[in-house]
């Protein structure tokens, strides 16, 4: 390796050269599948020449694909911190916020991770994910007052989750229509309608959406929900 | 390959024996991981030699997995017809009944192939998957009385179905608990929740709850979910 074959670049301590890199890849598997990145793309995109990437991925292209994924699990994991104080439903309606904005900054590798099928997923990259929705589901009984849900509440929490990764998929494919705010909104609506409905099977529930209705706002959106609700209902007098 | 080496076996057609290695395959890969079934194990239990199985399946195990997937994805789609008679919920409580016995009769292969990771996926099987995951939203919306969704009723439905199948995996992981005909019920409640809450910020999915109401009756669930869910609404009265 020359001077002359690589481009200049400045020194850099290993740390940062290896935080420049994984940033690089970050970048990159952000917006393509792992299978349009190759490893001269992160070379090039950081300047760099192929054996240097090397030198801090000894694993290639798979090791960066991974490094990458941990790190970006790490962001989202932050973004599901939220204090739990005020309108549990305002609280919701943040994390998704910053939840559907990280979904719309690595959408086509979101994409690819989540639909399966890719040469880059592996036992440790679905680990990865798994470990993302567990954080998921705590953070969400945290603000449900739950510690160790019963069976019910945590299917509910977990399928909740799993359709929030359906709505965001096809929100990707749909050209992130409809606009942010509205998936939002629908999205909230649902874990509601999902709370409310299981309670008539499960007593803990029953007290968990107590808990919650008592600390919602005649202006949020479980009040405007309800106001919205309730004619829909009255079609079903036929029913009571 | 000497008689004495292989167990006796009937002539069977070309036709018969395909059918015969491919139901083997099934059954093996139905209760264990792609991982945990080898050549080997197929030929064994179909009571034929290795160089049989490949003479029929000369792609080896990744081609009896993908076939024996493509016969269950059938099996499954099977699953999906029902006719368009009576009160909407029980025909989805029937679907429901017949997918969950499907699962059922295939956890090990079901979560495997669901969970992602496998060395046996490709993009082959995520779209035999797919193709699936179609097929029942198609059903489902043929009994909505819709044939060409808006964006919110195709998402409600695809969230839904998604929502199904992490339900099947926590059920599988759960040792099968609760009892099949519980996790219907909650599953058909799930759905009339969602669509009942979307009546709010969706006309179209107004305008589907309204028919669908109409072929209920009293003893249905949307009526037992309807007259459980009422004092809990009651409790919400400070925000109305």
């Amino acid at each position: 390796m020359t001077s002359a074959a690589t481009p200049a670049y400045r020194r850099l301590s290993v740390e940062e050269r290896r935080g420049q890199l994984l940033e690089t890849a970050q970048e990159l598997f952000a917006h393509r599948a792992p299978e349009d990145v190759s490893l001269d793309d992160v070379a090039e995109a950081a300047g760099v020449s192929r054996p240097l990437v090397y030198r801090y991925f000894p694993g290639g292209k798979q090791q960066l694909y991974e490094a990458a994924l941990r790190s970006s699990a790490d962001a989202l994991h932050r973004c599901f911190t939220e204090p739990p104080a005020g309108p549990p439903t305002e609280r919701l309606g943040r994390v998704l916020d910053r939840y559907l904005a990280f979904v719309d900054g690595h959408d086509a590798g979101f994409s690819a991770l989540l639909r399966g099928g890719s040469v880059a997923e592996t036992s440790r990259t679905s680990a990865i994910v798994d470990e993302v929705r567990r954080a998921a589901a705590e953070q969400i009984l945290v603000h449900l007052g739950v510690e160790r849900p019963g069976p019910r509440l945590g299917m509910l929490v977990r399928t909740w989750i799993a359709a929030v990764e359906a709505a965001s998929l096809i929100w990707l494919d749909g050209g992130k229509q409809p606009p942010a705010a509205e998936l939002r909104d629908w999205l909230v609506d649902h874990l509601v309608a999902l709370l409310v409905a299981t309670t008539a099977s499960d007593e803990e529930t029953a007290g968990v959406v107590k808990r919650l209705l008592a600390q919602e706002t005649p202006e949020g959106p479980v009040a405007t929900l309800a106001r919205r609700v309730i004619p829909v209902v009255g079609e079903a007098a036929h029913l009571l």
